[in-house]
């Protein structure tokens, strides 16, 4: 039987490890290369973080499987076993122009189970963190639970992206949704929104295109805060693919899906 | 002839203890009232912290006139003389919702013409500051001169609010803006947004709606920094009035005034 116990401790001590090379890093220069577009970029700390986990995770877990975002883990079809979902520095342009607001996401399934969640601000060295069915913390602090708020009084993490003419979703929708919130906010890091939900900063993130490392720690997270994790329609989230993304306090979830999105 | 070193070491002093008190109130429970709509929320510390101040420059600097977001200060019609201009906590939702994201702004002007520019994030403990002439300084750290940045690598500060259906400004041009630059980000507080763009971590801000409180510390910052800030229509923003305001990288600002808000 897997020692989950064992891996949250392993875990964790890597996170730490990786946090303070990418915050050494920070007095060096850093290599910026764009991937898929010229606003997808890749520096050498994602790929050197990714290898240290990787690294780790193949000598001290070999029989499991490895899901990350750079690119250097396994070709994973299937969700059978223990598959680990990384995200090295989740927020890569925030790293490259703030220096902050990036994190490193982790999200550990078991046959499809999420098992263990983390997502570090590396910066603020605030580790969120949860556990499957035990809770959620931030740095040891357990979250509170989350309660349901009213759609007036929320405040949504939601890139202007999603408001403009996009050939995702009708943006009419999203639209009247910003207009009836107290607010929406948009930082930049999916990870970072998703622990800002779990610990009730935001009311509610909603994005159309986020990769299964993006929320594949947050989603654990979240839900273990008391929160609701799906894709915009409401249906489960396929830990495989490219989704929609919509992470919200509970009560909340279903008025929105219902009065919003659908 | 006005000492404004003394004045920059009691600011200094003042908003260090100012901020303080803040932290403190976390373990307090607070006060909420709503202004002028649902959204505009006040809380017990805005009012006392605005107090603070006053009550300090009254003794220290009787002749000087205060201008406050809480409207404990002086009825102010003209820029003769010294006018202090204070928002003791920008981004009061950030405050109530997040414990972070806010900050305390304070504009000194002389005549007209800033002098010293504050903005403390509290809860980082992060003192952006700029002396008319001097420079621009982060914890004692001077900002680097800001340099041209090019439109499709720029980060844009930008609230959704502005590129949905809005009556102040024609929201296809903010939209096609949005598409063309790098990214945008939201934060909801106008002082830390002008922070980060004098230390280059936006490259711009725009909002169609500040109060002087909200961009007087910021724009002297912002200024020394090397950067520009102005109405979207490029002239002065009016130091006693509600108004458009875009800050931006120098090179960047004229740019986009050409080609985008124009």
């Amino acid at each position: 039987m897997t020692n989950w116990t064992a891996i949250d401790e392993t875990v964790k001590q890597w996170i730490q490890e990786a946090g303070a090379l990418i915050r050494d890093s920070f007095y060096h220069s850093l290599s910026i290369q764009s991937k898929s577009n010229p606003n997808d970029l890749v520096t050498n700390m994602d790929k050197e973080t990714e290898r240290f986990f990787i690294s780790n995770i193949r000598t001290y877990y070999p029989d499991h499987f490895i899901i990350g975002e750079e690119g250097q883990g396994d070709f994973v079809q299937t969700l059978d076993g223990v598959v680990w979902i990384i995200d090295p520095i989740d927020g890569t342009m925030n790293f490259v122009h703030q220096q902050r607001n990036f994190a490193i996401s982790i999200g550990i399934y078991e046959n499809g189970i999420g098992r263990l969640g983390y997502i570090y601000d590396v910066v603020n060295d605030e580790l969120y963190y949860a556990r499957k069915g035990e809770g959620a913390w931030m740095n040891d602090v357990p979250l509170k639970k989350l309660k349901p708020v009213p759609v007036e009084e929320s405040i949504v993490g939601i890139s202007s992206t999603w408001l403009v003419n996009n050939r995702h979703f009708d943006q009419n929708k999203l639209i009247a949704l910003a207009k009836k919130v107290r607010g929406t906010r948009s930082y930049g890091s999916a990870a970072l929104e998703l622990a800002y939900v779990a610990s009730g900063r935001l009311s509610a993130y909603i994005t159309m295109r986020n990769a299964p490392w993006d929320f594949a720690g947050g989603k654990i997270i979240v839900e273990e805060a008391g929160g609701v994790v799906s894709r915009l329609d409401g249906t489960e989230l396929n830990m495989l693919k490219i989704n929609p993304v919509f992470a919200c306090a509970p009560g909340l979830h279903g008025q929105i899906l219902e009065e919003y999105l659908k």
